[in-house]
């Protein structure tokens, strides 16, 4: 069983406060707990129901890791989804250390993203496409939020995540800065360079004016119909669809 | 103001039950009910704030339409947002007619998608890559349901739908049926026909295996990481991208 102050504990982790302070967060359901354990993320606790042990110890009992087989209610008591028959962990967050992209890689900088799922999408997208660093700025939500982690489909164990003043990151490089504005060329016509970084802005806003002016290639998604806009998760995936050809 | 036999009618038609009964749906927000106002459906209700009347008023004050200007605390007991300081408008559903396409047209054929949000999101990326008519498996949720209108942004008024049986309908067209599977031509090579349907499957489970049988053009999104899938909403806004190249 998880026991009264476990929950509360567990509990304390939805809000970003007590994940700086105790430097956990929590990882739930299936697929997102057994990319954990294949991960290099350091885990504190582990909660599994009985059919997800019989289904998965395979997978975790080499781990140094002690393993409490408790009631689905116990998982649902404790975590945020509303039904959990199969595990939640609570494991170690990862210090927040500098990254650079290298001669022939792709990041993303992430300008201001607020919604939890968006930047959950956001990391699964970057995992597909093989981008294995996002630079977010400190007004986009934070990584360890649960609804992000779950939206990541375990991805969020493969995506290496930097939250820093991206004005200032920027113009400490000398690099290219791809972003999507309404003025830019057609992306269908866009060679990419072999490295840079590309730039997602805030969901209503776009990207702020301020890290607007120091964008290097300005691309477009060309528009054939009547919507005014795409989100911000739909526009990054078409994005690096084109990065990619 | 609004009264309460017409709140508990507004109520009534987030339920699918009801807005077949009354023929009938909900639109909300201020981005919508203009793009409903300037549609061709037929509006039967409609609620502003004062600051929404003001604002827009040159949008909508020739329209043969009694206009009730109401308090934000209305909208929002009558309607399903949480805040809403614009409007609200209850409209005629449109009746379920067989759409085909033209010598020089692309659809969308549907294949049970259930999550309000990923229908809404298809909806508004069709109108953006120009895509008019949508067909849906009758276990695709209601395109009338308050969560895919709002998802939509507008769009729900320039795309047509059309809910029927998938398989039947694919069985009796000579046409060109694409289909996202796992083992498709690389969609980064892809020469799209001058006409066809592009069919999306389940979030869950993809293209159901008898209506796969009938797809004429497997195609497949290339994968360069780690994640083991795509959303549905992802997967088409890709796949319509590579469409219009």
């Amino acid at each position: 069983m998880i026991t009264k102050n476990q929950i509360k504990y567990i509990n304390s982790l939805q809000q970003k406060k007590f994940r700086s302070e105790y430097q956990s967060f929590i990882v739930e359901g299936a697929k997102s707990v057994l990319e954990l354990l294949k991960s290099s993320f350091e885990v504190e606790l582990l909660f599994v129901t009985d059919s997800f042990f019989d289904e998965f110890q395979h997978e975790f009992q080499h781990l140094p890791l002690k393993i409490e087989i408790v009631e689905p209610s116990d998982l649902e008591k404790a975590g945020t989804f509303s039904s959990n028959n199969a595990a939640l962990a609570v494991a170690k967050t990862k210090l927040n250390q500098p990254l650079l992209i290298d001669d022939h890689e792709f990041a993303l900088i992430l300008d201001d993203i607020r919604d939890p799922g968006n930047l959950g999408t956001i990391i699964r997208l970057a995992d597909w496409y093989g981008i294995k660093k996002i630079i977010c700025s400190p007004t986009t939500v934070d990584l360890y939020n649960p609804k992000v982690i779950s939206a990541t489909m375990g991805s969020f164990t493969r995506v290496d995540m930097y939250y820093t003043d991206i004005e200032v990151f920027i113009g400490q490089q000398n690099a290219n800065f791809y972003g999507t504005l309404l003025d830019g060329d057609n992306i269908h016509q866009t060679k990419f360079s072999s490295s840079g970084y590309i730039v997602i802005g805030n969901e209503a806003n776009g990207i702020s004016p301020s890290v607007e002016k120091l964008i290097t290639h300005k691309i477009t998604i060309p528009r054939f119909g009547g919507a005014e806009s795409l989100n911000a998760g739909i526009a990054t995936a078409i994005v690096l669809d084109n990065l990619r050809r």
